[in-house]
């Protein structure tokens, strides 16, 4: 396996999952010692990353959260209330571990890496953990004109696919959680859900860190004059994406797509990373298969993403915090789900009694 | 701290959760590199658990899952499909790690207690994770008289407080999933939810490991009968537990009041340790303090369990299992609140912009 696919090629090679695998996992599911679906959700996870791995007894080898941060000239709109700034702040925090994905990571054994895919302001030190792309010193203002151009687009997706193929040192069993930051990014990915489903701005956009009935409405104003200024291409997810993305979203799309092509799990966190999965499905339509939806944001406009993606999350904790919060947390209970199907005793093995045949339980 | 507490020393020692943590921890939270609010259900289970330890930094040091097991002489009236020698080859199950709970536990570094509490048939070959105090051979049959004596009752609470002071070496940072196996516990539980909550059998009996309609109306009676037989005294926790409990639902009940003494989170798993939740709440309503409901279970009648005690559950993923399965994937979302509130930066320290003074995020 090359480690610098293109995105053509790394499209081409996104097997969808082995539905043998799932086959196989489903009917040893129903010899473990357990009544017949006692484990609800755990066994459909379970199924699945059978699938992704294509393995009936899936097992996880690595753990690694990869967390894009990138700026956005959107800010000049006043749809936030933070400065921009914090974007880079934050990256310095994600590295000395005292932000909350960090401390969520280091106590879950999950691996941390932070991308400069494009913020504003100086360079940030170097860091083991740190990867500088900077694609570009933020993007441009979606609401006057495209966020960047369709080669700086591709070059975001194609990091990101070499990112998840680099952390995936083989097929398989890995867990890969996708994060986000970057101040004013969920306008963006308003824009870029609005665009991919359809659904009108009011239903895409919410309060992001914290705005009142009167900034929503002008955020919401924000993101209607951005789709109208730009007129993005719903059947071309690059155009989307250079039009009224981010770099951190556009690197989040390859992570997604180049952990589909390594058959990792891919763990989608809320709005931004979920605004990357509709990019990525419309790029790769078989990427579907590797994404686990962690939790339901409290974001509004998660909702259209999850309904469009047909995905179910885990979690539903009101949380809003992105940075890939809600992926790590949903990392144990990925590993459990594994650890159940490969691991438990069957019936046979333990002597236990099942039900007489034919009965359901 | 005598290891050896009465249920009534016990339901002395127990505390109310401490305001001044809780007010701090409060308050350190706003402090936190996070727009306020942004880790939602993390937050209010970190703060509870500052009031548990009384440590606004709360750290966890231990955590341990306490699997009760036990028969039940109802099992004689049809009310489960499986056999009532499950419940003996099932704790043997556990003891050898095959069972769910058990890969769950080794997976997420929790130790695995297993109490003989009361199962029938031969004495289980010592183990050092086996406990076993074998109240009886299997309670009586509910639909014809007593569970038990009030004697046996309280020897069975009374031995899951020892248990719970034992597990916890020192006062406050130890988490404690429950857990319960016991081929027929849902009819009891569902008897003593019935009881304890003034809810009628047909909103607290459900499918356990799977009835058909007809089989489930059987069921129902049952445990109305039970209720009838043995006219179980709502203001009496120890009188429901001694007609209709099990030998495993009382150890868990002491379990729950003995975390509540050491100022342990104590994780409720679902319906069985539920049932235990109520009663332990009926007999110092300072131990729900102390209870963390991990999961939602799809048995029906842990919904009166819950909206009775008046919490909310971290999970839903309509599991059914017991065993502690549930309170045990909980765990690291409950570690994770610790960590964050914890270990995470502050604004000041990170050096991170945070809103204006006095603006809301």
């Amino acid at each position: 396996m090359t480690r610098h696919l293109t995105l053509a090629e790394a499209g081409r090679r996104i097997r969808p999952a082995d539905r043998d695998a799932m086959l196989r996992a489903r009917s040893r599911q129903s010899t473990l010692t357990k009544p017949e679906g006692a484990l609800g959700l755990l066994e459909d996870i379970s199924i699945r990353l059978a699938g992704m791995f294509g393995d009936e007894r899936p097992s996880i080898d690595g753990k690694t959260v990869i967390v894009a941060a990138a700026d956005h000239g959107v800010t000049a709109q006043g749809v936030t209330g933070y400065p921009q700034e914090v974007t880079s702040q934050m990256a310095l925090n994600f590295l000395s571990g005292g932000a909350a994905v960090s401390v969520m990571a280091n106590l879950l054994g999950v691996r941390q890496i932070v991308v400069d895919a494009g913020i504003a302001g100086p360079a940030l030190p170097r860091h083991p953990d740190l990867r500088s792309i900077r694609v570009g010193r933020g993007t441009g203002d979606i609401s006057l004109g495209p966020a960047m151009s369709r080669d700086q687009a591709i070059r975001c997706v194609e990091t990101g696919i070499r990112l998840a193929v680099e952390v995936a040192t083989r097929e398989g069993p890995h867990l890969i959680a996708t994060g986000d930051m970057g101040i004013g990014n969920t306008t963006s990915s308003s824009a870029v859900t609005a665009a991919i489903t359809g659904r009108p701005p009011e239903e895409t956009t919410g309060a992001g860190t914290g705005r009142t009935p009167t900034e929503l409405l002008h955020k919401t104003g924000v993101v209607r004059r951005a789709l109208q200024v730009n007129d993005p291409d719903p059947s071309d997810p690059l155009d989307v994406l250079a039009k009224v993305g981010g770099f951190e979203i556009g690197v989040l799309v390859g992570v997604i797509l180049g952990g589909a092509v390594m058959r990792c799990a891919v763990l989608l966190d809320g709005f931004i990373s979920g605004a990357s999965a509709l990019l990525a499905q419309g790029l790769c339509g078989a990427a579907r298969d590797y994404m686990i939806a962690s939790h339901r944001s409290a974001e509004q406009g998660h909702e259209a993403v999850l309904s469009h993606l047909g995905l179910e999350p885990l979690l539903d904790f009101n949380m809003r915090l992105g940075e890939g919060t809600g992926a790590v947390l949903a990392i144990p209970i990925v590993e459990a789900a594994a650890a159940c199907l490969s691991r438990m005793a069957t019936f046979d093995q333990a002597g236990v009694s099942n039900l007489p045949d034919g009965r359901q339980s």
